[in-house]
């Protein structure tokens, strides 16, 4: 027991439509118990004060998947492991055998420097969930269960929602395999899923694991639901968004004897690329962001660097103006590499690229019910994501929607990340209405 | 042989002064023998068409400084190692033992991209020198001598010229031995000088180890004595420069959920801190160059990082201009770490300070005698030196000039960098002939 006991009781919490109550503390304990895998970064003196470091497929990974597939599995659900190491948990419902599954899903890897709720919160609830529901000895009518995505975050392997994108055939199983490492490019994802013994069977599609619909439990991730005080965001969809790698070459040269103008300085380049997409973001209140930048390992302070290479994030909710975004931002750098001494080259890859998303009505429904029958009218609020999830992949082959709930500052992908215990029940009781609600739909 | 035969015939050089001469095939083979250790970056199919990576204290460099001991004490040399790992190779003159060498000093260890000429030339030319003296029974009045200064370059421990700059005093000896590797913070200087053997138990002082005088050929580096059609450059100084290590501090965040008000992006301050120091050098008609940039390990496409750290360098002729260059590019950064969202923190050190230098007029006087005597009144020009070199410190100690030869397309700090067997030879002549002229003086 390493949290502080803590009664789910919310003054304002309606009692809930099934007559179901999820388990608050043993939701908290079992958070905390899958994040000994790869704790990382303390914070504060306290038990958990820590964030997470758990990449996509290292071995803490491989860890909490064993945790995952024990657990799922003492509740009845038979596993599925697919080419991509996506974890399919399914337990029987009363309609036939045959019949797709209910999916509560999300995805238990971190960033490097991530909290303990991105992600990890939507799959411990969805146990919690099944945990509930054997413990009452509800029986659903469809097949309901549980999956874990393998590498949402792309922080590792640079493509967010890599294997639900490879699930939805917006990513070619094949290019999802040969991403490297973004730190170590001898290592890629096949190599990785190799090595932990995570390449299953069945085929990574919506044809090889049918889901009947999909419902994903997260942090919100900014300040929204903070700042307007609601504890549920019922989400509509999600924001379209781009990464980019781009390099620039120019010329190693003396930093002392070499004129300003005979040099070809990516350095230089690159730093007014990153100033200038961040103005034209602001210019069209859309959001550009670098994470990563690097030189070669063989760099100097007296010498101009032959290379350097960055990542460029944009968003915008709507494709369109993220069009023009990408459009004005590609301008000003073809400007910026011709402008100082001899120019530069430059080129850039599309690392991911995921459109504007709106989520299904009926899902969407059945989610706004749940949250007016615990919080009323007035307790949850319409929501658009400003992250990518796989919900978002998951969406354009299986009904599918979001529950968010708020984090301390809006703050995330950072260790101090923060959701309070009642906010994660509050969350996982709703998820777990709303899979009841589309299970009689 | 690996180097093809060539003869020193240079239409309009003239007999040389001294009657002796020095070989240019063996320069041209000693110099290339020497880059077996090291060699790296092949950009050719040539036997030399390699750069070097001998960063200083590594296994390579240790190599090199082998062969260094093994050729001088066949050359009846005695030598010296002092506590900074400087090598000092001495020859017995008639005057008497106490007497202080003239010394002929540069430096063996290069960039991690570096070429093969810069500070190789100035050792492997002082040794031949040293065989052409031998070879024709001369004994001069002074000691005569070589000195192979420890980590000219300042790539793997950032402090250019850094033990001739301990030998001047101008850097406490505690001070360079806990400098760290720059890539890998475990390792110092001291930790490396002990493991290769290096530590002697001379004092490094320009008491410690007394020199006469200090001769130093270099490559220009720069492009002017290629323009200007001159085979040498007599160096009446050294433009001034400082490096700086910038930290700058601020918040990770989530790029797809965090507005841009909300951010305290260290990496988008620290590319327009780049650009400024850019634009604020421009302006003055300086110099100001970033050579390395990072962030932590941790990093990720879609998290603003915490930290990023970057070097800077300015240099101008001038001390007084440079101050200007500094206090404007400070301000700039000031200004730029209030900017953006909710601001970041910075902070930085001064990690070299080489003030604007003038060499010794009698020494100048004495190459620039050699040289008009070799090539006539308009083979050679004075130039300022736009690189720190050894020379810039040991001329605050003891009466010091250089010697410039071209290099190919003014191409520095780069693997490609080149100096024709000729120019090497016309060089090495003309630092046999100002240790000769200066002997007499
Ligand atoms: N939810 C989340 O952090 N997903 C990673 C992909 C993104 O950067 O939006
Ligand atoms: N000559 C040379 O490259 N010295 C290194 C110090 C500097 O950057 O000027």
């Amino acid at each position: 027991h390493f949290i502080q006991k803590r009664l789910f009781t919310v003054s304002h919490l309606s009692a809930s439509a099934s007559g179901f109550r999820i388990n608050a503390d043993r939701l908290a304990e079992t958070l905390h118990h899958t994040c000994q895998w790869g704790a990382a970064h303390r914070y504060g003196d306290g038990p958990t004060e820590t964030g997470m470091a758990r990449l996509a497929l290292s071995d803490d990974d491989a860890q909490v998947r064993r945790w995952f597939a024990e657990e799922t599995q003492k509740l009845g659900c038979s596993l599925v492991v697919d080419q991509m190491g996506n974890m399919f948990a399914n337990k029987r419902g009363s309609a036939p055998e045959s019949t797709p599954m209910i999916a509560m899903g999300s995805h238990l890897d971190t960033q490097p420097r991530g909290g303990r709720y991105d992600g990890i919160l939507g799959v411990v609830a969805a146990v919690e969930v099944m945990r509930t529901l054997a413990e009452n000895g509800h029986k659903t009518h469809h097949n309901v269960g549980i999956v874990n995505w393998t590498n949402e975050e792309g922080a590792r392997f640079p493509k967010s929602m890599m294997a639900s994108g490879v699930w939805a055939g917006k990513i070619p199983l094949e290019d999802a395999y040969s991403l490297p490492d973004i730190m170590d490019p001898s290592t890629t994802v096949k190599s990785e899923l190799q090595r932990l013994g995570y390449i299953g069977d069945v085929a990574c599609s919506s044809t090889g694991y049918l889901l009947k619909a999909h419902f994903e439990l997260h942090i919100e991730q900014g300040p929204i639901l903070e700042q307007t005080g609601k504890r549920i965001g019922v989400v509509q969809g999600g924001q379209g968004y781009r990464w980019f790698t781009i390099t620039v070459t120019g010329r190693d040269a003396h930093t002392g004897t070499t004129p300003l103008n005979n040099r070809s300085d990516p350095l230089l380049a690159a730093a007014k690329m990153i100033a200038s997409s961040n103005y034209v973001a602001k210019e069209l209140n859309a959001l550009a962001s670098t994470g990563v930048i690097k030189i070669p390992q063989n760099s100097s302070p007296n010498t101009i660097p032959s290379q350097v290479t960055f990542t460029l994030d944009i968003r915008h909710p709507e494709d369109a103006v993220l069009n023009v975004v990408e459009n004005r931002i590609f301008e000003s750098f073809e400007a910026i590499a011709k402008k100082d001494g001899r120019g530069v080259q430059f080129n850039w890859t599309l690392d991911t690229d995921s459109p504007a998303t709106l989520f299904d009505p009926d899902c969407i429904k059945m989610v706004a019910k749940a949250a007016t029958d615990l919080l009323g009218e007035e307790g949850w609020q319409y929501i658009t994501s400003g992250a990518g999830h796989d919900s978002i992949n998951t969406s354009s082959q299986c009904p599918t929607t979001m529950i968010f709930v708020p984090c301390k500052d809006g703050v995330s992908h950072h260790p101090e990340e923060y959701c309070s215990p009642e906010d994660c029940a509050i969350g996982t009781q709703t998820l777990l209405e709303s899979v009841l609600n589309y299970d009689k739909l």
